[in-house]
């Protein structure tokens, strides 16, 4: 059983938008020289999130309006008054969906199914590069 | 310290529907040899989540109201002019939960609260099987 | 590589309340003997949960204005006809949030951003002390 860290930098828009980091993830597994275990995809930072979803346009696109439901950008936050930030929804955006993801592989290979990617999200109200931490454990 | 996959096939109906897999979690985790660790539960697949829930016939009608909120069913999405499908708010509600849940075991047993079951959820809009990997580690 | 459990109570406010227990699960981690590895927060019950916020007033207020906007408090909830309880929404809440934290440390130091705090949340209707439970595994 071992432990191995990976940690890599991906840009990412504003305001929901996503990053598709399977391909990394699942190359940094293969490549690790462990066969069967977990990865943990941890984002750090309050305003970044990890999931997954089939990652096309449309969803792209509707992903971000369901979260406009729950935190909306027109309403006032108190986030903004201890700080005279601009981004209040994308702290609750964030802490609502987790900083982190737990995956298994098998024989050096992520359990996803075939139409689900892992996305690593930026709720912040500009641009961002966001570091991404990969914690592998398995034997 | 030693890695154990165990996997299982569920039916569960429409639409944000539950299976109540503790038992099962639980007997695999029981069953295993492992005294002390985490067991990771995964659903492959865009449309399905783990969570936890008191699993009583009440909740199982309160739950999808509540998604229904976030990614109602009446509205447009982009998702469908992709495939032709019909369950842009599946996947929607599916990455807003996440496809993992990772529970301690002590002692062989889950450390959950006693009125504290763990549920698998399909969203997509007709029923299916899902698989549930169990990834166990510990020692 | 090890496995070491550690828990506490923290008494917690009603109705999303939350509790900073970030320098608990710190000093856990430090203490522990292990390098590097990852830590598994997680609050038995299901009306609990836990996640990672900047700790500050304001998104204190900004973050159950959200979950009231998922799960309100003022409709019906069948789960209330079960059991006679009042706590429909505390359910639903926690389960769309889950109840477990996975965060990764290196060097024996948890890899969260400088502004984010890790969060149990009590969503009960009332005051309840909440146990947290760590599974620390690593090397």
């Amino acid at each position: 059983m071992a432990v191995l860290t990976r940690e890599f930098t991906v840009r990412i828009g504003a305001d929901g938008a996503m990053a598709d980091i399977t391909g990394r993830v699942g190359n940094y597994v293969s490549d690790c020289g462990l066969s069967n275990g977990i990865v943990t995809v941890f984002i750090p930072g309050a305003t970044g999130s990890v999931s997954t979803i089939e990652y096309e346009p449309g969803l792209l696109k509707d992903y971000p309006r369901a979260m406009e439901r729950i935190a909306p950008s027109g309403v006032d936050y108190e986030h903004h008054k201890t700080w005279g930030d601009d981004n209040g929804r994308s702290h609750v955006r964030a802490t609502l969906m987790g900083p982190s993801l737990v995956v298994p592989f098998i024989d050096g290979k992520l359990t996803l199914g075939s139409w689900q990617q892992i996305t690593a999200i930026n709720f912040d109200t500009r641009e961002r590069d966001r570091r991404i931490i990969l914690q592998i454990m398995g034997e």
